[in-house]
């Protein structure tokens, strides 16, 4: 495991700061509900997104990007195969993969997939809520794309997957939970509003592969994203109180939010 | 035909206030421009969206939800399939489902996948513009997604249509005209600007699954759906002129359009 | 070749009003990123979007059409079938189209999938930055869906491409260069911002297309539609500095940006 950097607020601020400088390019494949506002986040955020999951084009990117999601918000048999050939082709290249198992758990076809990847090459970070994260090792639970449990309740899941597949496990919640099964990190930062407009976790597993793409601890990473979405949101939601401006808002504070932002608001525990 | 309310701006109300409280989980098939909006209109309304077309996952998802829409906007071959997979699991687990036949009418394929469908399980409610609801009884017409009809053209294909399937048709228009076969109830509420937004008729269909999912009654879900819509339609038109920030503000107002807007503005007729 | 009209700015500004009163409907096949907005962008300037890449429905809607998109941006097997079809279908039935040939160069097979649908029918416009345009004519370069290089230096391939074809070519960038092989113009409006927002080169497609369904003039089209996009950007850029806001004030400025605003703004070269 390399862990280069501690994971605090002067860390999480370089991390930032970085993704705006590089600019890395970051392939999403991910879900077609979401995919405009995952791209629009990332651009907001200063990444370069990139989309296709069709295997011929996919597999290109994803050797070329700095970094690959993987959502499974809307699998189909056709993306599968794409999501297939990112996951093989990143790895070869060693590129790092971000997975996100939207709505494991309650949803057998796509659990087992979630399986699949993760035994195809381990990404750098599995980011879910706490249901998904508990349906990796085995549990059930979750309605829909929501969570039925706390993050809390997944840190004994979380650990194991950490260790199982040397990655990162990332629960978010009302206080987020992250681990890479030695260092734990807790995120105390966000706000509500943030579960009133669809994709901001999706949103948020894309920012953790763009802050894979500009440094090599996956915990940093992850938390980086963390911190710099959920402190947009806080900036979001205290000038559009209603979901549809609080949408636009959060973009507009993903753009905003920099190093100054973080090293004084992020509530890093 | 379960007729348990009678249609009136105080039962609309209540329904409008189960639905925040009940955050039912909607099931949508729906296409892929609209998916986005879609969901976070539902969020904005107070209930739950869970959206995938693959069969494996759709079949679960359809039997555990409140209720399932399904919208033929960019139905491809491969997202029929999960339609069919839904419908018949819907039905078989006794949950309402929500037909919006986009484009019914000129486009042949789909206008015999709507028949299909209607055949595998009737829906609850049929939601569509004049054009659409006089395709499904045989007539042509219609220019791309916009109807060359009026509500009240389709008035006789709506009462045949909801006495040969015993369901609620929900034609929309400048005044939108609603029947059970029996009931008939109209909506003068509205704005133009809700015209210059794609996907506004989209999700009136998915606020009617929300709200057949908290009513028994699919002439009071619509007609619910239909007011709240329009009510926040001519909330957002009177601080959004223009058709980008007007989408903003439709969202806004969804949250903000509660039982008292509701007793107060409905003009029911 | 058909040249109705010198490309000036009062001739532009005839084009814009003709788009708002004829209202032409614009069969999209683009990609799932960019939809919602593409279509949101042709309401906002006075279009009609329809969107499907389904085989028998993109057939019918592309011979009743004003005109065609094809964007590659997140082309599948699937909708590749619904491309060849509708552009078959377009040019059956005289009906223009253009070809948006997103990341054209750096993903080999959706290159070779834009070379099959120009030897199929050439379109009306080829519409890319100026990576893609080289990569039409054998260059390579390009990462992701960003050119690396300049409109200028693909003067030579845009040239070489228009002639072979007998088509426009629109490179865009900071100044946009358009050619018909025998005339040439250049846009110098825009704003940085447009490159910060997902789809904006996607809307241009778009609204180019919607263009075409009201002149016979390629050139002019491409041109007005240019102007239209790029006034409306500036405008949207004054009063909204951050990308979030800045994407609901661009389609706010497609419909307030008048025949007026392109006399006295449009910077034509």
């Amino acid at each position: 495991m390399v862990t280069t950097t501690s994971v605090t607020a002067d860390a999480v601020a370089e991390v930032r700061e970085n993704l705006r400088d590089q600019a890395p390019l970051v392939h999403c494949l991910t879900n077609l509900v979401v995919a405009n506002f995952t791209a629009n986040a990332l651009l907001a955020a200063g990444a370069s997104p990139a989309m296709t999951d069709t295997p011929e084009d996919a597999r290109v990117l994803a050797a070329g990007a700095g970094a690959v999601l993987v959502n499974l918000g809307t699998v189909t048999h056709a993306s599968a195969e794409g999501m297939r050939a990112s996951v093989t082709s990143a790895a070869r290249a060693g590129r790092p993969w971000v997975l996100d198992p939207v709505a494991a758990g309650p949803l057998p076809w796509r659990t087992a997939l979630a399986g699949d990847l993760l035994a195809l090459a381990p990404p750098a970070v599995v980011r879910g809520n706490a249901s998904e994260v508990l349906a990796l090792t085995g549990g059930t639970g979750g309605r829909g794309v929501e969570s039925t449990a706390d993050p809390e309740q997944a840190w004994p899941a979380a650990r194991s997957l950490a260790g199982t597949y040397a990655l990162t496990v990332a629960v978010s919640g009302p206080v987020d939970l992250l681990t890479d099964g030695e260092r734990t990190v807790r995120v105390a930062n966000g706000h509500p509003l943030m579960t009133r407009v669809t994709g901001v976790g999706c949103v948020l597993g894309a920012l953790t592969a763009g802050c894979l793409a500009v440094t090599e601890d996956a915990l940093l990473a992850a938390t980086a994203a963390t911190v710099l979405l959920t402190l947009a949101g806080e900036a979001a939601a205290a000038r559009a109180p209603l979901p549809g401006a609080f949408a636009t808002a959060l973009l507009d504070e993903l753009d905003a939010t920099d190093a100054d932002r973080i090293r004084t608001g992020a509530r890093l525990g």
